[in-house]
C-alpha cells in the first residue's frame, strides 16, 4: 500500500480495518463514529454516503451491517483517491466502492429511488464567512463552500427508495433549519439523538433520522453523554468506538 | 374566597401565591411550572398567555418577572372563572386579567403587534383519536379539540411585538412539526430546552423559545433532568418550583 506526502494509517479497531488520514486535510472526527453508530442498513441493503471524505462511513457502515453495497461520493479528487485507497487496504472492493463527484449532480450520477440508506456528515457551516482559503480541502469540508444543507436533502429525496431512511449529523444550532428542509423534501424526521460533550453541557452534534415519504412524528431519544469526566469516555462512547 | 364543588386552594410556594383548582377539571402540571421558569419578559413588558387554564403561567410570571401587565385567554367559562378568582384572591387583580375567548381569535379580542411575550402550554394530543368525551374539560386541556398547533402560531405571529418572544412547552414527538409551523410564521427557533424525567431516559417535555421575526440560528440548552433518581428532584427542578 503506497502512503503519499502526510499521510498516515489509523486502526478503526473494528473487524481489522484501517483507514488512510492526512493530517493536512481532514481526519475524519467523533461525528462520523457516531454517524456510523447512528445510522443502519438493511442486509442485503444498498447504501450511499454523500460527501464522504476519507470514506470512514462506508467503512464503519461495512462493519457494522449486512448491507450488500456502500458507495461513497466525494468532491475532491485527493480525498476520493485516498478514501479508494483505504476501500482497497481493508479488501472491501466489492463492497465499497468510492465515487468523485459532486453532491449537487448526485441525482444524475446514481439511479434514482434506489437506496434503502443515505448517509451524510455535511459542512456545517454556512457560508464562507471568516474562511481565508476557501478553497482548501478543509474548509471545503466545514463550510458550506461547495454544498448546502439543502442541496443534501433535495437529491437525498431523490435517490432514496419510499421509505428509505436517511441518516445526518449536524450541528444543534442549525435543527430548525434541518427540520424545515427536511420536511420540505418529505424526508420526515423521525429519530433525533442529540450528543452532549458532558451531562451538563449544551449539545454540540445532533444525529437525525428522516424517512422518506414518513408519516409525522418522531422520537427524541436519551441523551448521548461524552465524557464521564474530564478525558474519561463515557461507556457508551467506549462501546460505540470499539463495536 | 368563595370555593365551589370539587375545588380545593394550593400553595403556590411563591410570594406567598395561592391557586385555585378542581380535581375534575384540569390541574397544571410540572409543564406549566417549567415554561414558567423558562419563559422572560422585560420590566414593564405586556403578556400574553394563549390558553391559561387555571391561570397557573400568567401568576407565576407575575410573581417572577417586572412585567407591567399579563393577560390569560382561556375558552372555557369555568377555567376563566376560576382563573379570575385566583388572580383576586392573589390580589394581582392590577396586573393579571382573565378573558374568556376563543385562541382561534386571539387576533380579533387583542391588539396587534402588542404584546413583547406571549406564552402557550397547548394542548398536546393531535385530534380526538380515542377519546370517549372529546367535550370535557381535561379533553379540551390535552388534545387539539378546540385549537391546533398552527391555530396557536398564527395568532401569535399577529399579536407579538416584531422581535416579541414566544414561550411553549410541547411533546418532543411533534418537535419537526414544532419546527416547520413556527419556522412558516416567522416565528424563529431560537432556543429549546428538552426535559428528561431521567438522565437515561427519552424525554418528555420540550421547551422552546421563538422570536418573531428572528434570524435563523439556535442554542439547544443543557439537558433539564427531573429525577436525580426515584422520587429524588434534582436541584434544579426543586429551584424552578421553589424560587
Amino acid at each position: 500500500m503506497m502512503l503519499k506526502e502526510n499521510e498516515r494509517i489509523d486502526d478503526l479497531q473494528r473487524n481489522g480495518y484501517r483507514i488512510i488520514q492526512n493530517r493536512e486535510r481532514f481526519c475524519f472526527g467523533m461525528d462520523a463514529v457516531l454517524l456510523s453508530g447512528f445510522a443502519t442498513a438493511p442486509p442485503g441493503g444498498n447504501v450511499l454516503d454523500l460527501g464522504t471524505g476519507t470514506g470512514i462511513i462506508p467503512i464503519l457502515m461495512a462493519a457494522k451491517t449486512e448491507a450488500a453495497h456502500l458507495t461513497g461520493l466525494e468532491i475532491q479528487p485527493e480525498s476520493a483517491d485516498m478514501a479508494a485507497r483505504s476501500v482497497a487496504l481493508n479488501d472491501l472492493g466489492s463492497r465499497v466502492t468510492i465515487v468523485t463527484g459532486d453532491i449537487k449532480e448526485a441525482d444524475a450520477l446514481f439511479p434514482l429511488s434506489a437506496y434503502d440508506t443515505i448517509t451524510c456528515n455535511p459542512p456545517y457551516m454556512i457560508g464562507q464567512h471568516g474562511l481565508t482559503n476557501p478553497e482548501s480541502a478543509k474548509a471545503i469540508a466545514r463550510h458550506e463552500v461547495l454544498c448546502t444543507l439543502e442541496d443534501v436533502c433535495r437529491v437525498t429525496a431523490r435517490l432514496l427508495k419510499p421509505q428509505g431512511h436517511f441518516y445526518m449529523v449536524h450541528r444543534p444550532f442549525r435543527l430548525a433549519e434541518i427540520m424545515v428542509t427536511m420536511t420540505q423534501y418529505k424526508l420526515e424526521p423521525k429519530r433525533m439523538r442529540l450528543v452532549y460533550p458532558f451531562a451538563d453541557a449544551e449539545p454540540n452534534m445532533v444525529l437525525i433520522e428522516g424517512t422518506r415519504g414518513g408519516r409525522s412524528g418522531m422520537t427524541v431519544e436519551k441523551p448521548l453523554i461524552v465524557f464521564e469526566s474530564k478525558g474519561v469516555y463515557t461507556k457508551e462512547i467506549v462501546d460505540v468506538y470499539g463495536y
